[in-house]
């Protein structure tokens, strides 16, 4: 038997229609790729959006069909988001900060005809065109009298383009279950694989992660997501702040401490949220020139892990609460956010600051486990780590066009690739990358958690841990260790260190010194190159 | 193109699974019907819950079938929503408030074989037994220790009952649309009518509700929801509750001031939701006593309009926030709740009061409107007011089986039967019901507006306005007031009261004075009494 409720599908555009009706004076407020500070409301957007559906539709773009962009945030990109998704279309996000091979070839893949970029992308797809053969029009997201001359073809104005539209158009009915956003994975083996979200799984992933423990948006909230549009849905933040009536405030490509601050404090915020990075560039502004943080209540940060003195700083010199995430695009992206518990306000400030740590809890529509390599559910005690594994309505089912095949179990788990704990009030904490875990005689040491320790000593500058083959335990640790400059460590002092910090047979069997641990692109250790150097590297226990 | 994300369907016990998997230890407290307070967690819940459906199914209920609740608030009501709902089973939740004529009707007209009631109510089942020709079996939700001999056939106590099922019994799969609750309106007039709740409306308005500015629970709240189960969803608490990790303290069937207030200090109660005349009978006893509120931080009010009083007491002298919601059984129920904008904080306290006393804004998900009788779009200004008209994945499309005909117009709008104002922010205000309104020249006065400033005049204890036939206006409005206990108060002496506060020509054509003005079982003004008994009142004016 069937319930007797409407029918009425998971859109994201009812997103900006319900915040347009009911919360249509609320301002988003953005630093312009030109450069003023311009200022927009959800009314006015809504409008904008119907009006760039309308645009696109008269352009050619079908349901179904993709449109690219390679853009800050703005309030023309959440246009783009909410006109192109209304009609059916497809929105491709593309990280500028991809190699340009790498884009080349996921714009081939995913298939645009059209591009959305800001002025400050020019140079790289002019670069690029030629081997963007489907791409038919570059739209560039300005007004006429700020378009530059161009080598692109079909370059036009945003504004101009706009314009073709009308204001009233009526937005296609559509299955919740049409695809209408695109993001690759920057996998660091083999091709980018594409992420297709559907209307559903982004507004059920934006429901989810609007509640209370999670991102907590009020309409008397004022936020800044600095976490990029091009990448993982922004983490829901386009979606959320519209849903609450929150003000957005949009940094565009201006990321720096300074630029920051100033929208910080000018404009009221107090949510924020981006990768770690950006905040310790902020702490960094605000310890040079001693600038305050009068508004700023909450800060998100995920994307990475978060530094412990990122975490003290903000808490204990600006009075402002950092919530540590993870996700990923897979996930929409968001797996897990800090929440407070009944009794966490009774934690000693470093008991708290450990379980702040930890990358967070699922919220409800988020499952997730921890197995071992044979999928056996491994315990939930904050203590036994696994693959952490991922189900639920945001969490992908297969990858674009079915690139790298079946990628959930049976039971539809989806394997992150990560290595974390799990303890019983669903605080999960990230101790590897499947790949990097060591391997010993069967049992896992983590090379995160080694790397941690021995970084704690103060003659290391920095620290990188990879298994080395062993005849006896299959894989044992070797240490990598960059020493601070003009300190005398040596491989005793560094192994001293970590005795009694870690179980016995998780001392590495060797450390060797460096000058310089490799990075990929993206700032992170690049194990790759580092077990490449060191395969044939003799451990002296062999 | 479909989007490619997992595919999980929005099912009830999902809601219960995710609480007894993250939030497991969380506790729910309910004063036992029986007397002691009992004290189990989400993870026993589930587990009996799937114990449930299991006996449940061996009981012969399959998917589609419905089994009736006359129950309390209590853990084993939270046990049988999930289990039964789990199952794919109806639950028909029966409002003991009802007249026993109604309570046959819904009874035989939902046709459960199966009802689940509590100790209290067995004298009433027994009475009514001989017309329930459906019912199988009656289970009493108490152990076999306090089962009472009883003439109901096939009555067993539910301990017995639910230990015929295995705790691992799997959720069979259901599709999300598959009807989970059978809530029956009180319609003042002809039969009620049920509203045929869905898996998937209830979690949507789970999540909705659960937003930061509607009821926005967390992990660390602890919440008493008074509100019952056997009306309406009680307000969606018990899916939020356990969604959010949230404890849970069920009043069972003590709802009086003393016992309320008990729970509310013994369990460190921080969020609680009632009707109005619950939380008079609170206050009563906490002046009574000079008992405080140590712990409770919200409180929630809706089902009938909030007096002032009433908030002005919890916020001024308790510091408890009041937060004023509206819904009906057919929107699942929440339409509106107070939230405050990023503006309110700045109003003065008679400014704040009055917005308090509107009954608030819709989340993201209900759509509202205020139409005229042509069914047009009115100003959404707070001042001009009309059909209030609503839509969502949580309002009714059709009552069950298919009772009073269609009942959405052609773009799905549901008419409420209440007569509103909205205002650009989305705040509404109730001014009457559109039965009730008057119809005055082709204008309308609010009866409820009118009754309201009558009673500010001090002699004046209760007024209600009624519409009656008038030759040139269609209706005037006739005002009938019950004086207060000795004072001496006339005709001149309340239209001078109105005068300048109302536009003249809403001001009455005729003022009549009574002992006692008739009410509905409900406790409202029964206006069509009243105008039954003023049908041939002839007005000075014609």
């Amino acid at each position: 038997m069937r319930g007797l409720m409407q029918d009425w599908p998971l859109l994201t555009h009812t997103i900006i229609d319900h915040a347009a009706k009911f919360h249509g004076q609320i301002e988003v407020v953005t630093r312009s790729v030109e450069g003023p500070i311009h200022r927009t409301s959800y009314a006015e957007i809504s409008v904008r959006s119907r009006r760039l559906a309308d645009a696109l539709r008269r352009h050619g773009v079908d349901e179904g069909d993709v449109v690219a962009s390679l853009a800050w945030n703005t309030w023309r990109h959440v246009e783009l988001w909410y006109g192109a998704m209304g009609l059916g279309a497809v929105v491709h996000t593309i990280n500028p900060r991809l190699f340009p091979a790498q884009i080349d070839y996921i714009v081939n893949h995913a298939g645009a005809r059209l591009i959305f970029t800001d002025l400050t992308f020019l140079p790289l797809l002019e670069t690029l065109a030629p081997r963007l053969g489907r791409i038919e029009a570059y739209v560039v997201l300005t007004g006429p009298q700020t378009m530059p001359e161009t080598s692109l073809p079909g370059a036009m104005d945003y504004e101009t383009f706009l314009s073709h539209g009308e204001p009233d158009f009526p937005w296609p009915k559509l299955d919740e279950n049409t695809a209408c956003g695109l993001c690759y994975t920057s996998g660091t083996t083999g091709n980018p694989k594409g992420v297709l979200y559907s209307h559903r799984s982004n507004v059920l992933h934006a429901m989810a992660c609007a509640a209370p423990d999670l991102f907590g948006l009020r309409a008397r909230d004022v936020l800044m997501p600095v976490v990029p549009m091009f990448h993982a849905n922004a983490w829901a933040t386009i979606f959320m702040a519209p849903m609450a009536g929150t003000k957005l405030v949009m940094p565009g490509g201006a990321m720096d401490g300074a630029s920051l601050h100033q929208l910080l404090e000018d404009e009221g915020v107090t949510v924020t949220a981006a990768v770690p990075t950006v905040w310790m560039m902020l702490l960094q502004h605000l310890q040079e020139t001693g600038g305050a943080l009068s508004s700023l209540e909450r800060i998100y940060i995920g994307g990475a892990a978060c530094p412990e003195i990122i975490i003290e700083t903000f808490e204990e010199k600006y009075g402002v609460e950092v919530f540590h995430a993870w996700g990923m695009t897979e996930m929409s992206p968001i797996g897990t956010v800090y929440g407070a518990l009944a009794d966490t306000g009774k934690l000693d400030s470093p008991d708290l600051r450990k379980l702040k740590l930890k990358q967070g809890r699922p919220p409800y529509t988020v499952d997730l486990r921890i197995a071992d390599d044979k999928g056996d559910d491994l315990a939930r005690n904050g203590k036994a780590f696994g693959h952490l594994q991922a189900r639920g309505p945001a969490v992908v089912a297969v990858y674009f066009k079915g690139e790298g095949g079946r990628i959930t179990d049976a039971r539809g788990w989806f394997d992150t690739g990560d290595v974390s704990t799990l303890d019983a009030n669903g605080f999960m904490e990230i101790t590897d990358r499947a790949k990097d875990v060591i391997k010993s005689g069967g049992e896992w040491i983590s090379t995160i958690e080694l790397e941690n320790i021995t970084v704690g000593h103060e003659d290391v500058a920095e620290a990188a841990v990879i298994g080395v083959a062993h005849p006896k335990w299959t894989e044992r640790p070797l240490l990598i260790v960059v020493a601070r400059e003009g300190c005398d460590i040596d491989r005793d002092g560094v192994l001293d260190h970590l005795a009694g910090r870690v179980a016995d047979w998780w001392v590495p069997d060797d450390v060797v010194f460096v000058d310089e641990i490799p990075h990929t692109a993206t700032g992170k250790i690049n194990k790759l190159a580092l077990r490449e150097k060191f395969r044939d590297h003799k451990l002296p226990t062999t």
